[in-house]
């Protein structure tokens, strides 16, 4: 299936793109998809590295901002869609072992284990929507680019066998709304945040913004402030120097669609609670 | 030292104010000390059980917004705090053997050893504070009283051993006001964030508003509703449930309380992150 024809399946129609997707009759990019539901990052680890990956996400939430973890060996994650299987429902995966990329497959069935446990990571996406609507431009989603992503001087902070540098990406904003973006994104701690720095790459370690180490370089046009936010690739990256025999994650762009509305408070499905209640109400 | 001399030791005095307590020179509750700092709940656990209550604390982020997990074996909590050691900072500590409440310590010295984990739960002080200054009244701060708390039929999502149902706070919050209260408190995702159910208690299981299950009843004046936001007591119950071996949690009232602002975006103390950034700019 074409993206642009995919496209017009939106957020009533979740439950039938992972269908789709299940049944590999779509395995391209998901930006743009389910407008309105929160997509996630993907890391799947042996149990034995379970609790201190989830001690990373803790200790970093920005750029590792922690919204659904299985049961272990379960491929379901119902807090985040009653029909999620973690072993079809991503488009396309990459397959690490110790650190290495070793595959790109679309279903991860014939790897799936016991003893595997799935973390969903929040993505910018969600704070992306939010800039556009509110008039801010972005270049990279304009042209139908990949956001340039930096290695950055700034460590992460460690836990057991997981650390290394913050990854950003970059987004150059119009300088008279920098502060709108900044305060934008500040309302979606799930998806990243606030950025963590504003103007000078040199700061942060980046010696040449001209030369992304992932994704596409985009201009910095006149007028324009490069903002840098916490970007989902850390996790890979860490996960691939504690070289972890076996780690599976989503190809970057082809993430997991959730049925949690972006801009839910938190990025759990809970048909238990009350439908009265205040906390909906505001949703 | 009592608890008024002690209140004039705020924000920046929190090292003094830690030292005083691991001295056992302070064994009070920790309500309205170190002004705009976050305090937190406390459960510390043998390592076997962490990776499921972490589970259980991201499925369930309003009860148990984590805010803080240490090392296996490890006191100390730098992300929190550079000198916080968990075995003294805490006024007071319960400790539950098999989910039964044993005794009541001042330290925890003893007890520790190279296979328990610690976890920080952020707690109610924080959104409080946000809505005392935003002129809304709180009974039973205003009158020294301990909020009430109730069981309610809402139940938790269960990670491994860990469920039960939630337990909310009450507070009585004047009609015309119970908007404000819902916005200002959706703020502090780290301290259980909006409220769960605003008005009949009957809906959420609660017979009787006049007995709370904890805490101490509060009276319900005319043109005020009752607002319910889920309660830190609720981890207690779960761990009770599942009959842990030893567990460690604060006395009610009697909190961690750590480095981080209040207000911050983020419960972590990173000082390698920039200064300059507009994360901080925002604090």
């Amino acid at each position: 299936m074409e993206n642009s024809t995919f496209q017009r399946l939106r957020r009533s129609q979740v439950s039938q793109i992972r269908e789709t997707i299940r049944a590999n009759a779509y395995g391209g990019h998901t930006a743009g998809l389910a407008d309105g539901l929160l997509q996630a990052n993907l890391a799947i680890l042996p149990e034995e590295y379970a609790l201190d990956f989830m001690r990373f996400c803790q200790r970093n939430p920005k750029p590792c901002p922690l919204v659904g973890v299985s049961d272990t060996g379960n491929p379901a994650i119902p807090t985040l869609g009653p029909d999620i299987d973690i072993r079809t429902d991503v488009p396309a995966y990459n397959i690490y072992r110790r650190g290495r990329l070793e595959a790109e497959v679309s279903d991860i069935d014939t790897l799936w284990n016991d003893g595997l446990v799935t973390f969903a990571i929040g993505c910018s996406f969600t704070f992306e929507h939010a800039l556009i609507k509110a008039g801010i431009s972005l270049w990279h989603i304009d042209n139908n680019s990949t956001v340039p992503m930096f290695r950055t001087n700034i460590p992460t902070i460690a836990a057991g066998p997981f650390s290394g540098p913050l990854v950003v990406s970059m987004r150059a904003i119009r300088a008279d709304q920098v502060d709108l973006a900044v305060d934008l994104s500040r309302k979606f701690p799930l998806a990243h945040g606030a950025p963590i720095h504003a103007g000078n790459p040199a700061e942060i370690g980046i010696r040449n913004i001209d030369q992304p180490d992932w994704g596409e370089p985009a201009p910095l046009p006149n007028g324009c402030v490069p903002v840098f936010w916490a970007c989902g690739v850390t996790p890979q990256v860490v996960i691939e120097n504690a070289r972890v025999q076996l780690c599976i994650t989503h190809k970057p762009g082809h993430m997991l669609i959730t049925d949690v509305p972006e801009d839910a408070e938190i990025a759990v499905l809970n048909p238990t609670q009350p439908n009265d209640c205040p906390t909906r109400r505001n949703q």
